[in-house]
């Protein structure tokens, strides 16, 4: 069998990609409460909002102050979604750790929700790393490449295309970049070819998948990425988020389920599932009325599972 | 990437596992509808009821009936449960295609649930091989080890007792083994360790997998299976049956997002995909009040997803 990476980080975008896609506005407190919870459970990587106008996603407003707080934090990671110059402008305001900027491979998505070509995505992160080299901040620059495995509006979206646009965002200045399945159309044997591919392009600059479970096989691909050498993935605590064309689906792959499986599998995430899975009750209080999604919430620990990080 | 194989079986395990465990009792002609429709839809092997005292079980009460129906369908495998030589005794009354006899690697689940030991399961595959030998039918008989990668009530199950029993089942006059994740203990690194020793020792004897979804890994836990050649998997339409231990909790893989993962992955099943959805559909109607899982039945299949099977 595929020997699998000693460790693996899991990057929490529950508070960005989940937040954004529920009605109810979580209060600053909270999130920041959420935030404290998540780093005493173990966790180093959290994408604490976005830097989009306020009108646009009121859930997020405060993506500044929480930003604030988790930076106050130790050994934490925090990242912001920017969708432009302006959004990065903020963050390198505020010291984010890390801004990433989304790219659609797919031409007809891109211009139905940025309004904007994948090409012209990729100047903007040209302008955001003369941003960022200007202001002599260290925030790092990564590159998203979503729809990377097809499109609800346009359909496939091709291996080529999603490859030479990840490559385009590293040669405009991006630090790192990561491929996202945004619908949930990839499978596993998708995940392997695609990330085996852009981890010989890319090496160690490519840094992350981040799978929604819309069709129940974002754990399936997380395994695959991980028997290609891919070892950090978004995910988002109780699997909230959705997607919008499919009513009631789950939003990505559920932490304390992903987390679950890679310590099963002998990959260290250094995370506490006890603590994790308290949180998780929490979240799920706080969002009452919205649904939450995963199974370990409701099956507990294997009473046979090693509840200590190695 | 590990080559995947080019076709896999999937045999349906709903009208027995999944309505063994759910309060309803789906009438019979309910039950020969969902049969025939299966049938339309590709599926091959049908697992149509069990072999068990109708007071324990009334929900499989009408299996000699469902099975002669099954039986009328050109191509289709129909198997039952069979908890010892009486049921097995009415399985070749029948002329069951397969008869199942489950086995739990667990001593302490073995006792609660069987009242008998690991070993004394096996003298009964011999006494159940000597009645299908003299009975001259051709019934095949599979020997299936449960808790085979753990157990609520007594956690940890030896990888070398669970070969030892499934060597000592084929021993006793199996034609042939499965294992199984009885609990949702098993995660795909333990799945891929067991099933490749369990192939090397059982060779094309070893037939199946089967892994309820407890804790969301039943999917990843197939693709692991699958890496090292298993080609035969258990599950259940819209992934009900559930775990006593778990309330809510799924219970085998969900037969429609398997069969999805499997086609999207080029692994064919024969399983036309928009008609399995249809059945899943009504079978979700017919068992109103009941939980039912999966993930496919929400989003529907991909844009870009070739309906016809290959």
């Amino acid at each position: 069998m595929t020997p699998l990476p000693p460790q693996a980080q899991i990057r929490e975008v529950g508070l960005r990609d989940g937040l954004q896609s529920i009605p109810t506005v979580l209060p600053t407190a909270r999130k920041c409460e959420w935030i404290a919870a998540a780093h005493a459970a173990g966790q180093r990587e959290i994408e604490v909002g976005s830097f989009v106008p306020a009108r646009l996603l009121p859930q997020l407003a405060d993506t500044a102050e929480v930003l604030a707080y988790a930076k106050t934090l130790p050994g934490l990671v925090s990242s912001v979604l920017v969708p432009n110059l302006k959004g990065a402008e903020r963050a390198l305001e505020c010291d984010a750790d890390l801004m990433l900027l989304p790219l659609s491979a797919s031409h007809a998505h891109s211009l139905a929700n940025l309004r904007k070509t994948p090409d012209e995505v990729v100047a903007e992160m040209g302008r955001m790393r003369a941003a960022r080299d200007a202001s002599g901040k260290k925030t790092l620059i990564e590159g998203g490449v979503g729809t990377a495995f097809g499109c609800t509006l346009q359909g496939e979206v091709k291996v080529a295309e999603v490859l030479r646009l990840m490559m385009a965002l590293l040669d405009a200045g991006a630090d790192r970049v990561s491929l996202a399945d945004t619908v949930g159309y990839a499978h596993p044997r998708a995940v392997a070819e695609l990330f085996e591919q852009a981890m010989k392009l890319a090496g160690d600059r490519f840094c992350c998948g981040h799978f929604h479970d819309t069709r129940g096989l974002a754990l399936a691909n997380v395994y695959a990425a991980l028997q290609v050498g891919v070892t950090r993935f978004d995910a988002s605590l109780a699997g909230i988020g959705g997607c919008p064309h499919a009513p009631g689906a789950s939003g990505n792959a559920a932490t304390e389920d992903l987390a679950f499986m890679l310590a099963a599998c002998g990959v260290n995430t250094g995370i506490d599932l006890t603590a994790l899975l308290a949180l998780r009750a929490n979240v799920a209080a706080w969002l009452q009325g919205e649904p939450t999604h995963g199974a370990l919430w409701r099956a507990g620990l294997p009473s046979t599972f090693q509840r200590t990080p190695a």
